[in-house]
């Protein structure tokens, strides 16, 4: 059987990711596709506690170290129990957030550094990556204003930190697109949800076609 | 102020580890060396947390690399918030289990690999090592006595893997003392805990004496 696609939606706070990463799931299941619609940390009962931890600290935070290890750690069940599974069965699998996540927030923004939090994902998830990534950019003030719009408008640990931090997340995610042009498909996600929606569907018309 | 002396106590399941860290913390405090007992996975309320997830997994149980980045991480939230700063107060800190025991459970018997156990404790904990590390040794009909004793007999997740996993263990263990015979002092574990005890605190008298 064909291995499926592994696409990951990424992007920083109010990007619009989730929303879009069920509209997608919808999409390609009207097309006949087998989809999985995931995400992380989460996915498997054993990564939906760690996010838990992660969102929720129990102490006082977590450092930068613990929080990268305990992203790895979820992100190494979420793999072995769910996307690799999947992807060998030939299903699709489309997952809100990924490994380039890590990389932007602990490794940009929270300092641990980009070789490290590669080497984490080596050691837990055996490097895999997605064969597809699409980077949600929206102007700052769009994001502002769908973070205030939220339901229960209540930030979590990492979503609630400041300004600094979710700017150095965007100049860390840019810069992963910059050097990985083939993988990282930059989508601009500004406007309603169909715009968006259309223009991803547009990004992923050689991989759709080459299915057939 | 000088450096507080970081004790840990190693060794399998049934060694007498964590009766012998309680009366170790105590026979240190009567000697008025202000002393810190504490545990590993665990010591903080992170820790702690995480600590749950290990031996109490809400999924299917973790796979070797998912479980060797949580204690990872669990000991990097240990060292920063615990460990490190009562070190550097001058306290003593007696800590039942340390990195040893990751190399020995996921490292050894785990298969891991020790230099990722270690790669990881040098990302999450800057490879902090104890000053000396005791590792007692018992007979395996001894621990199996002793496991067979226990309130509440109820095997965690570890705990309660089999024979040929344990045995691996021990061996891990003999492998790392022999390797390291500066920091490993060899317990001898069997008999009565009193009797532990004493040739813990005859293992410990040079370092007891040049803190005078």
């Amino acid at each position: 059987m064909a291995k499926g696609q592994f696409i990951a939606i990424e992007g920083g706070e109010g990007s619009g990711k989730s929303t879009q990463a069920k509209l997608l799931a919808e999409a390609l299941k009207a097309r006949g596709l087998d989809v999985d619609l995931t995400r992380e940390p989460g996915g498997t009962p054993g990564a939906e506690a760690i996010r838990g931890l992660l969102l929720h600290p129990p102490g006082e935070g977590w450092g930068a170290e613990a929080e990268a290890l305990l992203f790895a750690a979820a992100r190494a069940d979420h793999v072995a129990r769910r996307i690799k599974p999947a992807l060998e069965a030939g299903r699709w699998v489309v997952c809100d957030r990924f490994v380039d996540s890590s990389r932007a927030y602990q490794g940009g923004a929270g300092g641990v550094g980009d070789e490290t939090v590669r080497a984490l994902h080596e050691i837990g998830s055996g490097g895999l990556r997605p064969d597809v990534t699409l980077l949600i950019a929206v102007d700052p003030t769009v994001a502002s204003r769908r973070i205030a719009q939220r339901d229960g408008n209540a930030a979590d640990a990492i979503g609630g930190r400041g300004q600094l931090y979710h700017a150095a997340v965007a100049r860390a995610f840019k810069e992963m697109a910059e050097a990985e042009p083939h993988r990282f498909v930059l989508v601009d996600g500004n406007g309603p949800p169909e715009a968006v929606q259309a223009r991803l569907i547009g990004a992923l018309t050689p991989m759709l076609e080459q299915d057939r």
